[in-house]
């Protein structure tokens, strides 16, 4: 019996579409459930955490979006080779949270207000995390040879979220992926494979 | 040949001591490398993302406190039973992650300056945050039935990372595990471990 796959998250890509890319990716069905952010209110409290996205298999509920791609990259396999791989797989992971939690106090909703201060995170921003972040990650696949990927030879579900989170760093931070050729080449390998351009195509459009 | 493993953090438990907790239980050597705060500026731009803590093993590094527990779990035989189980650890220690984010920001040396925005905030905190996630890792120790652990019938490396910062918020947050029995009696059943009561005994006192 095929599992049950239901995920939950807000009607935009933000930090539900990696998931959606890995089923995309794995052919595998499930339910897309989308919240309009009017409706949310009334449903956060339905939610343990009060939070999305949130992935239900069979009975069994699921949240915290990195917990959500590991998993389901473990089931289809695109989680590494091995231990190893599938722990330099959940650092990028992580290091790409760290960022985006920077992205956020200069970009957004909850930015930083006071002009001054944003101007002194942005600049800190552009000059100290933008080239250690988008370096590292460039590094990370400089060090794989002929293999495009972030993590030893295959795709794996990191390099999902990356493509997917650099098609939104891309419009926030000007001409970012100029510099760094082999993201933006990851960016449009990943873009590429049918099984997702196919979803990017067929998927509801929204903003963000 | 056993491994080499060297872990490189401040001279501090933080984000460091989950991993030699790891490391204590499982009865595993490494070396334990504390930076003093004066040493680092020289040295923060030998590791790639120029922060702590990081994991060395024999010639290979990885960065990120989640990611170098749950390799060192993995490894150890403390990473859950099944894919379920390592993804209900894995969103526990996310959810964990995104408490102590929001606990810095009126807590310690990134705490919000100002006075009013940061009553608003401890009020959200201790009105919301606390009872919910207090809450939510009390319900899922309660469904394990008479294991006392947080995700199914055995310890976990998620264990000793909660025990260990229950037992920082006990001191920053007043009388909070009062009302959260099961709470008190995790850190307690950890801490009395052999293993874990001996590396408690020997390691460097520090404040945080
Ligand atoms: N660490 C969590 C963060 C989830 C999160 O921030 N979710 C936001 C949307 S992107 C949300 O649910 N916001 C609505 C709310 O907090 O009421 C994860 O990675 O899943
Ligand atoms: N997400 C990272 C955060 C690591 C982090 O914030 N490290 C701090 C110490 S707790 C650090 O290295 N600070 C020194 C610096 O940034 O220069 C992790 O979980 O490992």
């Amino acid at each position: 019996m095929p599992e049950n796959y239901k995920l939950t998250y807000f009607n935009m890509k933000g930090m539900g579409e990696p998931a959606r890319l890995i089923f995309a990716y794995a052919g595998v069905e499930y339910e897309d459930n989308r919240i309009e952010r009017p409706d949310w209110p009334a449903l956060k409290k339905n939610f343990p955490w009060g939070q999305l996205p949130v992935l239900q298999v069979g009975d069994r509920i699921l949240s915290q979006s990195n917990a959500i791609c590991r998993y389901l990259g473990q089931k289809f396999n695109l989680n590494g080779r091995d231990d190893w791989e599938s722990a330099k797989i959940d650092e990028l992971a992580d290091a790409l949270a760290d960022f985006r939690k920077e992205i956020m106090t200069i970009h957004g909703d909850s930015a930083e207000k006071d002009e001054t201060k944003k101007a002194a995170l942005t600049a800190n921003f552009i000059g100290n995390t933008v080239p250690r972040f988008f370096g590292n990650m460039e590094s990370a696949i400089a060090k794989n040879g002929d293999s495009p990927y972030l993590v030893g030879k295959n795709l794996t579900w990191v390099d999902l979220q990356m493509a997917h989170f650099l098609d939104m760093f891309d419009a926030m931070i000007p001409n970012v992926l100029d510099t760094f050729p082999k993201l933006r080449k990851l960016k449009q390998n990943v873009f590429k494979i049918p099984s997702i351009a196919q979803w990017i195509e067929k998927r509801p459009k929204t903003a963000f």
